[in-house]
């Protein structure tokens, strides 16, 4: 049913490659046999590569040392482009005094957050004495005590009307084969439903984080964006971002999507990939 | 704007009184001043009393005798009907073998869910070993470490396909005047929504609840539903199922609802109380 | 995957039969080939029968003639109970003045709201001068012009605070083997979306219907729930409401849940009936 | 509680305005009177402007031509950005072959989709030969008959899984200052409960349409998106939109926020506008 072709064939014609990183490079185990390899070959064809993850808890730069760590070495930071960079530019753009709240590591937040506004963990946020606080910030599913601080982040924006941004969208990531974990944007559609509230989202599937790495590569050469193809194994996230932002796209079976499951999804959510690969690699 | 009326003159013509808890008759701090004297003076004009709530922590036994210890003798556990008795009668008549995991304290397992079938804590749960388990109880938010068996509750609803119970559908409680508490329904949405499932609710404002306690005092009389008050002070619980059940409803603004906001959320809501009053007393 | 047994051995056991009318005694054809055949047999076997519809646009003596010419006869006007027969109960409880708006054919109107009070289609209203319409009734989709009509409604409704019934829930009908209709719950679910409110929904799968249907055969002997079986096409009305109801549930795949999809939809939802056959007959 | 200013003082330190159009510029009525005064004011005063509107049903020349007719002369085609144009360039870029269906006028469907595909209104849709149909697009709540034609649009969608575009999203348009009418976003949501499916939307809030006018500006001088500011009288789309992509916005009270609301709604919301004005004129 569903048409199946080898990543390489179906990346040829392209001159730009957008490349989600988990599921796609990587996975829970490390890196997915192979794609060095892969990145390697479409480097010698010329084609220009970016890295577009969700993965607001690390800096570009962090994530780049450790794909060399992992055995893939010569991503540069300038190659990948975070959903936390966007939510640090609207950050530099809209939120000018005050302090930021945040849920994540502090790891997380001196990277992303290294704006001129000080920073504070929800936890050590006193109720009493908070209207300073002007924007809160989801940035992580880790660093923090869900009971409490999920608690504590409910009263504050009672308080508080503030901007509250979410890093990372992504309500889930998987930790093994089969075992999933609640991600920051899980701990925010709780909030939000708590409250009865949206807040800001960042990341894919917006089409900011495409345009930003359009914008990015279209200062080493001109490209039309029918020459750029996202490739990504969430429907939801990277195929829909892509297809709205009108570049190409291919979903890979190795992350989020089975093959068991893909052409059930694609029927059910109506997100048609251009393309369908088992892996970037083969 | 709205009609505020004395509770006792509200409550004269009706039969049967039925009351919430939590917001009606004690609040954060302990029973509501005056609540004793006018469940007294309710009885002593003959009406029939029931306390209907969403608190699936304890048994009736528990609530009544911290009632009593709070300082309000002579509620009887009969006078007592908790969204958990309507979730351990679906265990009862539709769970007929294997093991219940749930989420929530000991104490509230031990009292909730002792049908004949073992049951076991989130955290006990063995994922490699667990074909076993044949329904899942949301029944309170303590009792576990969030982070840790929310993750496994996901995991562990993703293998099997079992019917999930919430025994308590709020999804908030106030734990000061002002500061607010994530309840077991505001957890089981956020697996709801990570899951894409709905599970089974029990508790206001479905009818079936208002069904049982009119069904039991039915057995000491003849009641029409037009003779029963329902006191609450939450919309979309007490009044929205005291609507729909057919009952007379009596909005009361000691709890939830806050007179500044009752016009605005009737309004915004629909849900509309045949009448409304500042609390049980005056 | 699925256990499928045919209709009469899962029916043996049990004293009551509740069955869904569209899907699993008829269809848009008219009525499933055998279905009298089956109907005769539970008689002859001593068992009680019910006929629970989400149908509210005609009377149990309207729905019982049209078994009767489509070639079932002998079901009673009262073996029929509706979810129109709900929402009349509560508009005869709740709703003491003024006149009640509705959308739907005037047939709908004369037979489910023949309380006291004088009924008005949405289109006669005068929006200028409504402040006595006291209610608003969801009861068909047919029976006025949709874009006319649906927009006056909204219009109404922020005009007038009142209690708005959705008198059948359901979103769809099928109209072919293959194409579908849109219901008069999801007109309903459209005006809710404008509106940012919540209806009061009656139908399945609320447990009202099911208890009514439970009083009732209660008054022709004693029974417990567990001698009841709910017949039905759609897991989240039917079976859903079944379960909740504490009786037990029988998925037939003779109406909107196919049997290719049958698996996948019980394990999507975790709405799981107690048995599954092909239809009611063998 | 609200910060009211004046409007021309709100715009003093921008160097590029853009405008939502209705409820800003016009309303029902037709012009904002004083608006053209506003706008000659401030192209004296060096700033840039653009009209980002989500009505899709008008192309740019038809949409600066009715401004002419209605007093506003000088606005250019090139200075208004609509959500259709977004939806026309995704169809451009991602939909190769077979016809468009659509709802909404001939004249929506002229103006917005004449790409080299053919395009073919719902209701002329032979849904027995159809499989060529490669697009839906929801372009206006007219040209149409609401219940066949959004029936149809729902068997369609069944039948053939294809990207379904809605070229505006808003859900409601004001008619008089007391009526509404349901948009084509609230016909699209209605469509995609009964399908439980997302499509793609375009227009205000997603970025896009930001990108695209700051891309627009950009080639008329270098802006730095400081100093940009966006007009609107709606928060969730013009307000909400504008603060993601990191400029400035101010909110006027002259369409769908009154002041009675604007505190209560920002707070509800959270989405919090930098200035706030009666109108774009005082």
């Amino acid at each position: 049913m569903l048409n199946i072709a080898s990543f390489l064939d179906i990346a040829a014609p392209y001159r730009a490659i957008f490349l989600d990183s988990y599921g796609v490079v990587k996975n829970y185990q490390g890196l997915i046999p192979g794609a060095p390899e892969t990145i390697r070959l479409l480097r010698e064809q010329g084609k220009i590569i970016r890295i577009l993850t969700n993965d607001a808890s690390r800096s570009p730069e962090q994530q780049a040392s450790r794909f060399a760590e992992q055995g893939l070495p010569g991503i540069l930071p300038a190659e990948i482009i975070t959903s936390g960079m966007m939510a640090k530019l609207f950050l530099a753009q809209k939120v000018k005094s005050g302090r930021v709240a945040y849920l994540g590591t502090t790891a997380a937040a001196s990277c992303i957050l290294q704006a001129e506004l000080p920073c504070v963990p929800v936890g050590s946020v006193d109720l009493e004495n908070c209207a300073d606080i002007s924007a809160m910030v989801f940035l992580d599913d880790e660093g923090f005590d869900w009971n409490t601080d999920i608690n504590k982040t409910v009263n504050l924006l009672n308080q508080n009307n503030i901007p509250v941004i979410v890093a990372n969208g992504d309500k889930l990531y998987p930790v093994t084969q089969s075992d999933v974990s609640i991600a920051t944007g899980g701990i925010a559609k709780l909030v939000e439903s708590i409250l009865n509230r949206k807040f800001i989202h960042f990341g894919k599937p917006d089409t900011q984080m495409f345009n930003y790495a359009f914008e990015d590569i279209s200062r080493e050469g001109n490209f039309m964006r029918e020459e750029v193809l996202m490739v990504g194994d969430t429907l939801h996230t990277d195929i829909l971002g892509g297809n709205k932002f009108g570049i190409a796209t291919a979903l890979v079976l190795s992350g989020n999507t089975h093959s068991k499951d893909a052409a059930n999804w694609i029927s059910s959510t109506g997100i048609i990939p251009d393309h369908i690969c088992h892996s970037i690699v083969g």
